[in-house]
């Protein structure tokens, strides 16, 4: 079986790595940065923290047109580079899978333009790249496929994916519908991360704080109602997931990736997580007062970095 | 006529230095900044900018003990040291009236568990202290006096002392009802300075960013929502007074004074802006959740600068 990760940043390096130990899988690796893809070409990938890993044989590549064909893509790009990545490298799927694995909703929709049988995927995972080639492994966690529904990949497929990233130490179920875990995941980010962003506090003292605490309810019920209205029955309450990922022996001192990506001044992914949930929710009729405020805040102060 | 300018920052200064040009006026200045205190006595208040103004013979003091008896106290603290501010030179209005020309709304409430006939004002003009004795005069503006209902000075009084703020040179009216006036300023203040304070941006950009303009206008409804349950009848509209602020020959470049707050790390007025809001709407049952929003993100900003 041969698997392409597109976009082998912290997440795609926590597959490309894992899957790479699985004698019969052949993992490639297309990504932009020259020398992170260097460094895997020569001197492999390693994983370190939450699980340690070092995978040798990814072949690594900037440039799309190197790609054989392949059975899966893994598109683990940040969401705002979904529609460049899937463009680039759809040729290596035309006879294969393409799932998400990304951040946010929505990014399926755009892959499927470019890609006939997609798969609809949410993984908890969470790393960072520490150099070149080196990944930290920060926070294991399971991931959830199904079938995208407007193009489905065969449930068998799917199952075999699943069943890959399992023996290869990424814990993964194939379901029959998994809008249920990525609302989930959808709606705690955006609940949470951007509070995170806005005001400069870890994960756990957001949740300290009762009137924060009470907007970010706010916010997970605007999305549950938005979820609702699709037909969609999260798999779990995204409200526990809050609170459990606030206990100190969890994440606690957490700083949210949207925050990172402030204080760093790079661009966010707030159009995927709560604009996804303004998309979507205008979609269904459903109205989304607190998420549309917090895209705005946040675009306002990607805004504010640029010189007027 | 006696006045004791009760907390001589860059607004109390502008009324003491324009009061004290007047012939029959005694000012005084209450305040707890020393050097300033000490600038004032030994070499004057300088006003520079919109207007140059040089006073003589204001007396400063630290110590309200010294304050003598004093026929108008014009509080001018940030609105978070009314109280400490009342309570400390109460004792100097005893016969006289106090009147707020403070940020926000609820001071007239603290003022008036202290003081006997409370004045109820607005200011708009503003500026900053640039060095001690010395302030910046940035904005001219009117000022409206009225009588605080539960507790009023009598009308003659107020109009006593709109007379001689306008002669001095603060254009002063004296209104039966100076709530329209007050609503108007704090629905500005509070829909447009923790928006710049959270983004970064200034007056103008805040207003140039549809989305973010849009939620401007949702937290403008509902503070026009709360003026209302209250029986107050705006004196303009606060969207008119947003974007005339946001022209380029008016305040396009401007920065909020609570993200000038932010940004040297200050505890903000966001209690008395949009938390005055909230607590007034709680009280005439209108809900209020995107000014909720704000100051739980304002007060989380806030708590990010205490380390854990």
């Amino acid at each position: 079986m041969r698997i392409c990760v597109v976009g082998c940043g912290a997440v795609g390096s926590l597959f490309a790595a894992n899957l790479a130990s699985l004698d019969e899988v052949e993992v490639w690796a297309y990504d932009l940065a020259a020398e992170h893809v260097a460094a895997i070409n020569d001197g492999g990938l390693r994983l370190v923290g939450a699980g340690e890993v070092h995978a040798i044989g990814i072949r690594a590549t900037s440039d799309a047109a190197e790609l054989p064909r392949c059975d899966f893509g893994l598109v683990a790009t940040k969401a705002m580079h979904t529609l460049a990545a899937i463009e680039a490298t759809a040729h290596a799927f035309r006879h294969g899978c393409v799932a998400s694995v990304q951040n946010g909703v929505g990014n399926e929709e755009t892959i499927a333009a470019h890609a006939e049988r997609v798969i609809r995927g949410t993984t908890f995972p969470a790393g960072k790249i520490l150099e070149p080639g080196i990944v930290q492994w920060d926070v294991k966690g399971d991931t959830t496929f199904g079938p995208f529904e407007p193009r489905p990949a065969a449930t068998a497929a799917i199952e075999q994916l699943a069943d890959a990233c399992t023996r290869g130490g990424m814990p993964s179920q194939a379901v029959a519908d998994a809008r249920g875990a990525q609302w989930r995941k959808v709606i705690f980010n955006a609940s949470t991360n951007p509070i995170g962003a806005l005001t400069g506090l870890t994960h756990g003292r957001v949740c300290e704080l009762p009137p924060l605490r009470a907007f970010v309810t706010g916010l997970v019920d605007e999305g549950k109602a938005v979820a609702t209205a699709q037909g969609i029955e999260l798999d779990a309450e995204p409200e526990d997931l809050i609170d459990h990922a606030a206990r100190p022996d969890v994440a606690y001192g957490h700083k949210a990736s949207m925050l990172q990506d402030v204080e760093a001044r790079r661009q966010t992914e707030i159009d995927y997580l709560n604009g996804g949930i303004v998309r979507f929710g205008r979609e269904h009729g459903v109205a989304t007062p607190l998420n549309e405020a917090v895209v705005a805040l946040i675009k306002g102060m990607e805004r504010s970095w640029i010189e007027n």
